[in-house]
């Protein structure tokens, strides 16, 4: 089975939705990212952690099948997030970052790491992952995420990297700011010619949107009514994505659309509960179960 | 072949998008659904115009296979309508509304109307919907088309309707204010309380919902570019999903999940034009190809 390597956040996060409030909670994209994925396949994950980064949540991970060697201690205090969730909770209010030991995150792949067939860039500097591409070897596909701050800051260093990708990973609203566009298959053909030849928009509530050889998938958000806190949920999909295709070792036509089914079921669970914990209790037969329901979502 | 019938409004629209400004166009519910419907099954509208009505625009109606029996001419102007649509278009802006004869609709059933197995109440006063019931007999199936203005404006006559309805049609705006749950599957549930037993949700752009026999279908939004005027997009695809159905004449988990994609279909085409022009010029293939790629969206 191929491995998935995920370059990342590992944060402590402070929450608060309707349903309630969690303070200082295991979180980061990495994190979230690698206990979908693990479900899947075996994770190596890169990422920055201080001094304060609970032994308890090391060995959770650890437990899940993702591979620790890449995850860096650093003298000062772990990445910390706070952050809100309102209305039809679709998009997170920060209310405070302090970036802390990641701040001067410089990743580096273990030797074991650098022939990893699929590789995530998670969202960090357009730089740090351009560095991570010059680490790794024939990788089979590379994926990339990132976010507005990118995207208006940094943009020229972002477009460099880009040319490199293989996928792309962003939510609708990103895409929009990208490419200039606010139609999606103008959106999509604009961003085709910044390198990525396979897009995956992210959007909320709707579900996902696949564009790959030039044919469109797409995926309903999971008609739930118990959401609880949507953090988390487009790096748990992007980890379900990477760890489905993985498992399935080559890239066709259908192993890309069970991935974003796959992505899609990890999410609808994750929402359901506050921080990851709910992502460490599935079992194989709810993936299963609820890869049916979706696929029954929209079955003639 | 079962046959539909539809009342609602036709009218002059003048609608501006940034594709251009279009005058006096045919327009209205009525207008758009039977155009849509008539594709697929004969068409029997209720509808009043004024005297100003184009009689091209009737004949065009009326090579259609839409049965003009029940279009009321009275003294007076035809509906009027102006709006515009900005950015993403998924939402008209309203410039003035001239209701002219509309004011003074009484919906009146021809007799030979009277037995049409799907009737369609398209979004007009609560009470007139209410009339139109006392005028048929033993229908197959009754849906309801509604809006913000009724929703907040005429509630309880609204809520008094639905008791007598097995379908209500509704955008996810409305579904919201109607039934004071932000979240989907929160407000289909309570919803289904009011009297429907089946609800589909208008989502513009990301597709439609179809909560049926207590199973959802999904459908898309068609990746199209080439949108140049979203008016009639509901109404078309309502059209399209009443004249599937009665075509297919009985009710059963696949006629509806059909029904949902050649509303879809008809919907994608409509808006590539303004008015109701491009539903006049759909072709079979074109309507059976396009539900082919709609089925191909989220096939594995």
């Amino acid at each position: 089975m191929s491995s998935v390597l995920i370059v990342g956040s590992v944060a402590l996060d402070t929450v608060e939705t309707p349903a309630g409030k969690r303070e200082a909670m295991l979180g980061g994209s990495a994190t979230y990212f690698s206990m979908a994925a693990a479900h899947f396949a075996p994770v190596r994950l890169v990422a920055v952690v201080g001094r304060d980064f609970p032994e308890s949540s090391r060995r959770l991970l650890e437990s899940k099948q993702v591979d620790l060697e890449g995850l860096q201690t650093a003298e000062g205090e772990t990445f910390r997030w706070t952050g809100a969730y309102h209305g039809v909770m679709n998009e997170a209010i920060t209310h405070d970052t302090q970036l802390n030991v990641f701040q001067g995150f410089q990743p580096v792949l273990p030797d074991a790491y650098r022939d990893t067939p699929f590789v995530f860039l998670g969202n960090i500097d357009p730089d740090l992952q351009a560095e991570v591409l010059t680490q790794v070897r024939a990788p089979k596909l590379v994926a990339l995420d990132t976010m507005n701050f990118w995207i208006e800051g940094a943009r020229a260093r972002l477009l460099k990297v880009l040319e490199s990708v293989d996928l792309l990973v962003i939510n609708e609203g990103e895409l929009q700011l990208l490419s200039g566009k606010l139609n999606l298959a103008s959106g999509v053909r604009e961003v085709t010619r910044m390198g990525p030849a396979s897009i995956i928009i992210k959007r909320g509530g709707y579900g996902s949107v696949l564009y790959h050889d030039s044919q469109w998938f797409f995926v309903p958000g999971y008609p739930e009514e118990n959401v609880v806190d949507p953090t988390g949920a487009g790096d748990s999909f992007a980890g379900g994505f990477m760890g489905s295709l993985a498992r399935a070792g080559a890239i066709t036509a259908t192993s890309v659309r069970r991935a974003m089914l796959y992505g899609s079921v990890v999410a609808s669970f994750n929402i359901t509960d506050f921080g990851p914990w709910k992502l460490a209790d599935l079992s194989t037969t709810m993936i299963e179960r609820r890869f049916d329901a979706f696929r029954n979502l929209v079955s003639i």
